[in-house]
């Protein structure tokens, strides 16, 4: 088996090696500039991880690896377009480094790029592959588009905000689970194992996310801790707050929400005092604790030897219990 | 063999019938509002055609032609946002219609759709044809940006707007009867020369198209006349102008063309006058003319019965001299 990092280095390397025509230059750039802003890798890994679960040939599982990051770098250059963001992992992101137009087509080409990495695996898993792969990527878009669409509501349930984020976050962590398993010949029953184990995974690695920016320490953290809070994003933690407060506490948290100018700091402290009073975190983490413990009960299905099963499971305890 | 009108009637017919999920419904209504504007369905009679030049099964290439289809409206749906184009086949683009995320997003979700429908062929043809796909969207994606980056250069030579057309245009001709020849069981000689046939007749088109919005029937062309002229369009008609004319008549061209504001009807007519003046019109119908024996030239390596050749070369002479 290889370890969290060796896999990591090989999906590093093979990223730094891929390179693009150099012309239409706004076309090509654009690729490259994004793929080495770096990210966790944590897709492409999967994918190598789920290989090597099954004593599988992981340099088969490569270029769909790169395949599962082109495509999430894709998404990422596309909803930074939608979503008007300045930054990307701490650098200008594509449409603001050159435009709107470069951002959208050199989007398109990266999305083709994604398609001719995946298709190079065996012949007799390609369809098969191929159908994971659109699945994902429908599921990614209509995830995106649900979520915009939240912004516009008043009022979102606890049942759909799991289901945007299980389309626009775990579904590709399962794909690119299943995708690898299928690489490394498993049966349809285990790669499907692993499928649930990734979604529900990611689903857990989601709420995880939103706890953090909250609760997370600025220093581990990377980006502005309360940024969700700021802009009233209606994550699990909000949600769940509106549904049990009452009184002057449900009053006090919709003034913070109606307020159009205000101290961001200030009204970061002041939510989350009312999350604190209503027992928030201690709700949401163990919300990500039962996904994160479904995970493992499909996990722990799958028919491979104990020894083969530390690196993915290192992993999802890594990817729940991580800081940042 | 089917005739032309046939095979656009099966596909306006299957377009019809395809149906979309309901919801995210910004995601889904867009591709049904753009499919449904109509439009000549070229591309996706051509997959047809090639079908059933080789006596394929014409239901086997239904998907694939629908694929084509459906990305060519993806391109356009793209292209309209990065051009700010208001209004396609007369009526709101998707970006006017809902706004740009809608145009973005619909549009990646309709890329994906046309892969579902393109890995419905026969697995043993299946990598081939994608090979083919992926090699077309990447070819008209470099065309998109090469056409946008002509609008920021002073000049262009003829051989680099030929290389611009033929990617963005008519890559997706040739692709389309490839993948057609190949479903219907075509040698790999036949389907290439078959390619090559599309991709100059895709030339021949583009040409074509250059030359009607100048010189093309106000009440037969559609849309309107000169549009080309008024925005400074660098095609084979102003390329070839501009590196024709001297002394007086590049003065007055190159007059033209730096107005900031002018008469548009005046503008259109005084360009005209000066493309009559040095035989533009001729020129372009001649290289138009020489594309299209190119193209006439492949297409008789074709090596199938006489019989089944009629249909695609009615076709191909109904596209370089037609009036819209």
């Amino acid at each position: 088996m290889h370890s969290i990092k060796e896999l990591q280095q090989i999906i590093d390397q093979a990223v730094k090696e891929t390179t693009y025509p150099a012309e239409p230059k706004e076309l090509y750039e654009p690729i490259s500039y994004l793929m080495s802003l770096g990210g966790k890798r944590l897709r492409p890994a999967l994918v190598l991880m789920a290989t090597d679960l099954f004593n599988g040939d992981i340099k088969a599982a490569l270029a769909p690896a790169l395949a599962i990051e082109l495509f999430h770098n894709f998404t990422l250059m596309h909803d930074d377009i939608m979503d008007k963001a300045p930054l990307r992992r701490g650098k200008p992101t594509v449409h603001a480094k050159w435009n709107e137009s470069v951002a959208i087509l050199s989007g398109d080409v990266m999305f083709v790029k994604a398609y001719k990495m995946m298709i190079q695996v065996k012949p007799d898993i390609l369809i098969q592959v191929l159908e994971i792969f659109n699945t994902t990527a429908v599921g990614v878009c209509e995830g995106q588009q649900i979520d915009m669409n939240f912004e516009l509501r008043d009022e979102v349930s606890v049942a759909e905000y799991i289901e945007m984020i299980r389309l626009k976050t775990a579904v590709l962590l399962g794909g690119a689970l299943k995708i690898g398993a299928l690489i490394g010949e498993a049966s349809e029953t285990d790669a499907q194992h692993l499928y649930e184990f990734g979604e529900n995974l990611g689903i857990a690695f989601q709420l995880q996310d939103d706890i953090l920016d909250v609760y997370g320490d600025p220093e581990k953290f990377g980006k502005q801790v309360g940024g969700d809070i700021i802009s009233n994003k209606k994550t699990f933690l909000l949600i769940t707050a509106l549904a049990l407060a009452k009184g002057d506490v449900l009053e006090e948290l919709n003034h913070w929400l109606s307020l159009k100018e205000f101290n961001p700091e200030e009204k970061v402290m002041a939510v989350r005092a009312i999350y604190d009073q209503l027992g928030i975190r201690t709700l949401s983490e163990s919300k990500m604790q039962s996904y994160a413990e479904k995970s493992i009960t499909e996990f722990n299905l799958i028919n491979v030897p104990g020894e083969n099963k530390g690196v993915l499971l290192e992993f999802a305890e890594m990817l729940v219990e991580r800081q940042h």
